[in-house]
């Protein structure tokens, strides 16, 4: 590998990564994404691919507006994503149901109701029998069931390799099995040694995802960036047993996908980089999904993995400026919305990058410099 | 498995018996379909999913007309599949590249050529520059190139499992690992005994590609279908190499499938079960491969797998009336065209067990009568 | 494959058609092998591999003695093979524990103890504190444990793949993807049709497993073998939790394995050849397994999968001669023991064949006309 | 992962790692290994196992007595793995055929021929009535044999493996998926800090393969390590073919491996870390292999993989003392000579660390220092 020149270097090639190098190319810059693996081969292909706009708060959050707006975005990326990589994302407009198991759930469930109903944005309170009818096997003895018709989902590895691909089309470079070892600036230049040569760009985004901390450290910033394993399991039913995905307010979920394919997820392991799938995780899982969908005690267990998610301290991502470099900046810890994200993200820092004004999104919020922690290492 | 009762059986779960199933169901048929393994797992997934309805002929066959007409359905029942179940068959009309590799391969090739311009269909003789500027990376060292703009490709593996799926969304029943071990006449009713009980029908149709002849034999009828192994490779590719589907005369083919992926296949190894992917073969392919794009020597070699395909001895399909029973009917052999014609055999055969008339097409030349071997074996 | 003539030909490669077809090589029989799909590709290749010829039974029973005598071949019988293919079957000799977990497995299991007592073979009850300096990881509350020092274990698919190497390094043929469709006899000799062609041999063997009786119904021979699934897991852990193999009363049981695994078996399904893994079995497997090695809830799951044993009405296998043929013999029906049968039974098949006298041993209770319904069904 | 004191943290849980891990453990001092990825996940793993002490040289070389001792060691390495793991590491010593396909190759082999006669090491010259009796499969028109009856082989994983459980079994600890990110000195003390944590130790040895280069550059240390891609492909034989090793002068091996199976390898590809196996080193391999053994093209293509092997600019390993600290050594750059060498290597750094004389062996050909460009970088 020569020592090339790019006008943006993107280390991390996942579904963030992917959507930034998207929309850099189809504005005509140049674009390389390192990526030490392979294209998406972490968390952005072992999500679930939930769209959980407002499944996701219950309460105010900075992220609220930033999720609403991505989550609009899905209908047309799907339809440009097909046609440029003929690749179909799996976008589904189906809904979600969240429920309560317990009492106590419950409250909380209705507190979650409230909220958006206060917000103006669509959800609807379900009785038995409306469950009944809209969801047959879904356990009839839940406490509590709210429909949010506009948070759908997509295939999470079909969108990932889309994005990357239809950047491809539009002229960036991926380089796979590409590690960064160290940035260096020199007169507005940066150098990005790694171990297949010396990339050189004007900018750089880093999107790494849980392992974003780590290559930050050597640029003396130390980011509250930490990796939370999911474990997950495919099953294959029969018949579909479930149209809309199933959330349960204690942190399983259900989501249908193609050919009778019910995804199950996830489990929350802090603070470690193991990606093996456990006996207990599992079981864990397969109770949970058949407290929630009986039936689903015949699927067979087709898959399961485990995707390791950046989580952040305060549980926002961020988006926004190094501190201590002019012309590189940050998207990671965006933990379990990394899907649902990752379009507006692609479009936040592209314009970034661009030196384009933000628009009507403040991302204040977002800025890397909001934690004291997050600053000079050295 | 209760003693059940059902107004056509169907014998064999692959693309044919599937799209029977999906065409009776819809019709409010009630439907079983007795499936020896899993869903498509034999010929109807490893295929390669061209639609060849030209590219598979040279001169008059009886076979042709049928070919166009279920080429021509692929665009409605991609969408009706969708719709149905979310499967996303891939269907890509960037339509397919005959080759030339050697002088002899050449006058074969204007042969065929001629043949097409003299039925009218649009065929396209390319030259040298037209085709590197179509597809720069196709050797430019070819002996002939002729473009067939019609002859599109779809993925077999979701093919077959959409009909699967979209029969069942019709109320089909579809019992996997279920062997049919033998057949009774009992009073114009049907007893199919199988490995996991007795299945009751008024009629059977039996579509078991390869496997129909040993079953059939059960039924005194002795079917010159028999077993031509093919095995085939996918490789992936950083950036799209081809467009359209690459087809040489000598039988080797490239189908460009999503995400960077190129299928090729396929070796012809007749009369054996085995589904060995073998030294040679993959050698032969891989030789072939390169012959025709040079720059596929770069391509990762993603997976290889080999499938069992129905040949018959004039290269006919079996399409008809069993000449022993009332209500018998037979859809086998379709060799390599078992993707393309899929879709119209489902609608011959449920016209068939419906009594229809058989509209304009002819399809006496499929019956299974029409060889003197074809006769009672008792 | 042409017509060709063999002194014997087994129907299944399995590890019971394998130790006969090593039997009868090693004796310059020609032998040939014809297994429908690859060797040992079923139930064999699926079994835990314990050698339970003392843990299986609780009473008297005909089957003690060729259990007990057919364990005691493994030592040599593991020597043997590894001597002539180098493959190492995994044999280990460190016993096995029942184990109670409710109060009426607890008295069920003092039978068991009392029984072996009184037939004088090895067994050890364990205080509570033995186990715990034993096996520390065994759960501490288990209402009882058996030791029995002699029941070993193997790798099931070693040894059935170590069979069949050794029996070619003998002179056997092996036709894989070789499924026999029809027996005839004519002159003393028997034609077997298959998808592959005609082979004839001065004597047959089924040895087919839960898919005997669907061949032999072919024969005139309804035989009462019929199918049970058994699912399985295997977890990864990384030291050693156990080092005897810990079997439950209830029927689930744990099977240390190298590098740190333990084999996780088996539910049990009877009437289908389904090898679907469910969610209910995978969720029955992990809870009991946790309830006897709480720590392993930590380990890794590795793999699951489902094998068809072939279980009869009697439990007892049936090793004889064919009721209606002279020289078709049976070995079928060993259900979870064939793996612990398979050295025996290998020897024992042989000598009929060869129309030596049985020895000490009696295998009348294992004739095949020992039902009434084992008999013609013409 | 709290902050844990060992005596020795090795960085690096490949065959060299595990092998120092299992001497250090062994002699009871508290080792930890830090292993980024899986045990042995890397080339360690995808090695084809020879032990080629004398097919690897031809010339003299400061590593043949390291190769040779390394290499008789094996025998009782592979009882004592067994002893305490169980694991059967498959060492076959059933030596190596050394050819020539070319007549510039009959001229180099005779070289090394002579080269080994004058060593006084055993080999032969064989004739081709010879080969053809040793091994009738061979192409009887090759240019010339060299038989070199000590050159054995093992299992790569497997002794991978044996190693990590044996050093467990003495009571080593083995942390996966932890990256190491940094060392600090303090009194003597080294800190690791890795991704899950921070990690103490007297001593650290750097045993990271084609990774070491990467890491040490962060102790002020440029190492000629550089990785070189090797791809590999593992076919399935009905009959075993081969009974030795066959080794082209070209560098395309053919090793038979347990179950008739027979690994191909392996290309070289220089300065990468891409792992894709690509279309034209199959075919590479499949082209030379079945030059060497036609009969191979009917055996099955079971799998294929690519390892990263550390090189060094002069060929030989890193064997010693880091220069800039006192108790950090370093064992990396062993090239394709890795599963030879580890239980030499893993001695020879446990005498190191544990300030035991160096015995006869002269190590300082492998110092770290030995070139201008080992130095600081700082």
């Amino acid at each position: 590998m020569a020592h090339n020149h790019y006008d943006v270097a993107i280390i991390g090639g996942g579904v963030i990564g992917g959507s930034i190098a998207f929309q850099l190319a189809k504005r005509n810059v140049r674009t390389i994404v390192l990526e030490k693996e392979r294209i998406a081969s972490q968390a952005s292909s072992a999500a679930a691919g939930m769209l959980g706009a407002q499944s996701e708060f219950a309460s105010d959050s900075p992220l609220i507006s930033l999720a609403l707006k991505s989550r609009a975005m899905f209908g047309q990326v799907a339809e440009e994503l097909k046609q440029l990589t003929g690749i179909d994302i799996g976008y589904v407009q189906k809904g979600m149901l969240k429920v309560a198991v317990t009492e106590e759930e419950q409250k909380s469930l209705q507190e979650q109701y409230k909220f958006w109903r206060k917000m103006g944005q669509p959800v609807q309170w379900l009785s038995a029998s409306e469950l009944a009818s809209l969801e047959p096997n879904v356990n009839p003895t839940l406490k509590g069931v709210m429909y949010i018709a506009e948070d759908g989902q997509v295939s999470a590895p079909h969108l990932s390799l889309a994005f990357a691909k239809a950047s491809m089309a539009y002229g960036a470079q991926w380089h796979e099995f590409t590690e960064v070892i160290d940035i260096k600036e020199q007169g507005g230049l940066y150098e990005l040694r790694t171990n297949q040569g010396v990339i050189a760009a004007d900018a750089v985004v880093v999107a790494g995802g849980a392992w974003s901390a780590l290559f930050l450290e050597k640029t003396g910033l130390s980011l509250s960036v930490y990796p939370v394993k999911g474990e997950c399991l495919l099953v294959k039913t029969e018949k579909p047993l479930i149209q809309a995905t199933l959330f349960a307010k204690n942190g399983c979920y259900l989501v249908p996908k193609r050919g009778g394919r019910i995804l199950i997820g996830a489990t929350s392991t802090p603070h470690t980089f193991d990606q093996k799938v456990t006996v207990q995780g599992v079981t864990h899982l397969l109770e949970k999904a058949q407290e929630l969908v009986p039936s689903i005690g015949g699927a067979e267990l087709e898959k399961s993995w485990a995707g390791i998610r950046p989580q952040t301290k305060d549980g926002l991502p961020y988006i926004g400026k190094h501190p201590h470099y002019q012309n590189v900046w940050i998207a990671s810890g965006h933990y379990r919305n990394g899907i649902l994200l990752s379009p507006l993200t692609g479009v936040l820092i592209a314009d970034l990058v661009e030196g384009k004004g933000r628009g009507e999104l403040d991302i204040t919020p977002f800025a890397v410099t909001r934690h004291h922690d997050a600053i000079s290492t050295v």
